[in-house]
């Protein structure tokens, strides 16, 4: 049962109510109180915070118990998630203090004059002598955020925070959130273009498809650093690597097997292309309208990419009939979709990744009596595919090495390097992705990044620890 | 006779020479070795970086020096001000760290899911949930930088982000830089709306002159955040600063002075307009063609409404010839316009700003002999009119009570605010402006900016301390 830390603020009429009362009444509710904070006291009435610990559950009960009671006014309710992105998650640090005319003069004018005509006279001095480096924007449009679609980019905003907070704890990289006033997808691709020379990369974000495709294709042509639309790569990337040690927990090779993908927008797309990148020669991709099959005709082009490919499968069919005698079923679709029945159907040893959020495409219970590795998005099972793996060490790597692009070879090195983490003897149904909290992640993605960038020859720098 | 500190990285060849003779060469060239360290022992060579206090006309000399001796190879010479640029003066830090699972969920999904809705259905609370609240967008096309002029976007980025620097230093204002590769003023307007939704505040910096007019006026038209263009405002604010406590030191009042106005661009025409306000009855614009006079007929939109001013003077006349009998002199053009006859030939207790970069209109030790009170943009002589001490205090007041922009009435009170930060006792000819270190001025100039938001209707919030 999940518990919650609230914070009620109560102004108190002392005539009516003592606090005695009110802990009493939190209490018979559900609620554990944890701390008090006098606010403002007073002889007829104080204003208080009460912290109370309550089960998610019977959080509504204790506000309406509160509610109810005279002599109490409920101010405002205010629980640890809302408190914590209060003023919002990151600030802004100068690397330096500004102590005294000299140092302004060096960082400000009249001194910084001569900085500036250095990149002036050579551009690629930006690299070292600005925060261009180390700088990454995380940019939506706020069409397609979580599970909860278009609600503009007021509301994106503590997404593109939170990912820019994991992205300096986790690798060092400064994110700064941009998030767009605009739909329109020559908009977007100017707007970006245009606010690009500080950064030395571009993290697109929950913007929804087609136009996702559209934007990411367009910006890695006209802009000569890396673009890298974490939905559809960031998820794929992750997928490849559970898939990978997921085979080998059941003993079988990448080209044997028969994978289905459910879900052919941003994230199954790229899933498709990595599966086949990686060496799968069965794949079935499926949408609402059933199997995509080669051959076939179809609208969107990423689709219709599909259909031309030898390893994509000729023989038509729902989701529940393609699924049987499947060995993999990789999930980014929408919950409730599947049940016992039919991944019971699968080959033996089947491998489901059942990653809709919040509600996987079959319920995990009903799920994992059937299959020998079963893995969601989800942190509340085993096995969380969260591209919170990804993002971190891959823009580490790219920036380190100042990469023009983030290429199939990279992705597909970062998926390896992910799955790599986990050793032989660790390796087993319940353990077949690290926790985002393991170290080695970032430093293997790192290494891995910068490896395929350099090969691949689309780094314009090698690292000193690449020498 | 300014000194300078620079690091050299030199490798050594131990069978040709030895430090004690690299000190003594570096000694005879007018250097003083303050640190060494050394990069990489070695038995036949090493590497060491050897710093040496220096003055700036004799830093030449030691770098050809060491050049030219045998067995000395000179890796890199590098200032403290470069050092001081090397990864970018600015960085992002998360508020609070993400120290386990929970703190993930809380920060990032599932939890941030509750917060994004809550804006959807409320977004003024972005104020309250996101960096909106405090954060400021330091923008500009890289096309007025410094005395520099057009040096595109990546050589802006320093002066940017030393703008951030002291924006969170001076008055914990979060900002970011955004440096815009495009020049068209219909697309720069496009994109700071388009990126404007996280953004408490947009400073324009640096932008030529007229398209400055044209984009400021349209942001602040068509966006609900301030928007403040410093060369313009920032200038502005702090001259008619220091002339209110220059017209004290020499006991004038504002309406009975006939005041010269010399380069009527970007700063020139927020000066005439901030005068007029201010209460100046004689106003003089001059410009390259002489004095804009009253009933006169040009281009400039700006010009023709100066000309529409019933205090605009009627005489036309060259700078030289109109300065004849005027009592103050504002200088935001160009170095070595005026001499010391051409200021002598003002009224008695004349006041002199000569503000151009690098180089003052007149040089100070021309002026100072023939006039009362004498002002310079620059650190080395007494009464620095900086605009570092506007835009922090401005930006402070504006976001605490969300201002919906920064009108006249404002920027007049700041104005007022950071004159009366040296107090009666303290005034002279010789300190009619308080250093920028002085802790006063964001504060004052925060409580002049809410006060005058407030009584002029555009605050959006009442600060507690206003309450």
């Amino acid at each position: 049962m999940a518990q919650t830390s609230i914070i009620l603020r109560v102004e108190l009429n002392h005539e009516l109510v003592s606090f005695g009362d009110v802990a009493a009444t939190i209490s018979k509710a559900g609620g554990d109180i944890t701390s008090i904070d006098v606010i403002r006291p007073g002889k007829d009435s104080s204003i208080r915070d009460i912290t109370v610990d309550v089960a998610e559950s019977e959080e509504t009960q204790v506000v309406d118990a509160l509610k109810l009671h005279d002599g109490i006014k409920l101010i405002n309710v205010s629980d640890r998630t809302f408190l914590v992105h209060l003023g919002g998650k990151i600030n802004m640090q100068p690397n330096v203090p500004i102590k005294n005319r000299d140092d302004l003069s060096r960082v400000y004018t009249p001194g910084v004059a001569r900085v500036c005509t250095a990149i002036h006279e050579n551009p690629r001095k930006a690299y070292s002598l600005t925060i261009k480096r180390n700088t990454v924007a995380v940019v939506t449009d706020g069409t397609a955020v979580l599970g909860l679609g278009d609600i503009g980019p007021h509301a994106a905003a503590p997404v593109m925070e939170g990912k820019a907070m994991l992205f300096k704890q986790l690798a060092g990289v400064d994110a700064f959130p941009i998030c767009l006033d605009t739909k329109d997808t020559e908009e977007i691709i100017r707007t970006i273009k245009a606010i690009s020379p500080i950064f030395g990369g571009i993290n697109l974000e929950d913007i929804s498809s087609p136009r996702c495709f559209e934007i990411e294709t367009r910006l890695a042509e006209e802009l000569d650093i890396p673009i890298f639309h974490d939905d559809q790569h960031g998820t794929a990337v992750v997928v490849i690597a559970g898939l990978l040690n997921a085979l080998k927990v059941v003993g079988k090779r990448i080209e044997n097997v028969r994978v289905v993908v459910n879900g052919i927008g941003a994230a199954g797309v790229s899933i498709c292309k990595m599966l086949l990148a990686a060496g799968v020669t069965q794949l079935v991709p499926v949408d609402r309208e059933g199997a995509i099959v080669r051959g076939g005709t179809y609208e969107y082009p990423m689709w219709q990419w599909l259909a031309e490919q030898p390893q994509v499968q000729g023989e038509p069919g729902t989701l529940k009939e393609v699924i049987v005698d499947a060995d993999v079923f990789i999930g980014v679709s929408r919950g409730g979709l599947l049940n016992g029945d039919d991944v019971q159907k699968m080959k033996p040893d089947s491998i489901v990744f059942a990653m809709a959020n919040p509600n996987p495409e079959i319920a995990p219970d009903e799920a994992i009596p059937h299959v020998r590795v079963f893995a969601t998005g989800r942190s509340d099972y085993p096995n969380q595919i969260n591209n919170v793996l990804v993002f971190p060490g891959i823009f580490r790597g790219a920036l380190d090495c100042r990469a023009r692009r983030i290429n199939e070879p990279m992705k597909l090195a970062a998926a390896r390097a992910i799955a790599s983490v986990v050793t032989e003897s660790e390796l087993n149904e319940q353990y077949i992705i690290p926790s985002i909290f393991n170290e080695k992640v970032v430093t293997k993605v790192r290494h891995a990044i910068i490896e395929a960038a350099i090969l691949t020859g689309v780094a314009r720098r090698i690292p000193p620890d690449f020498r």
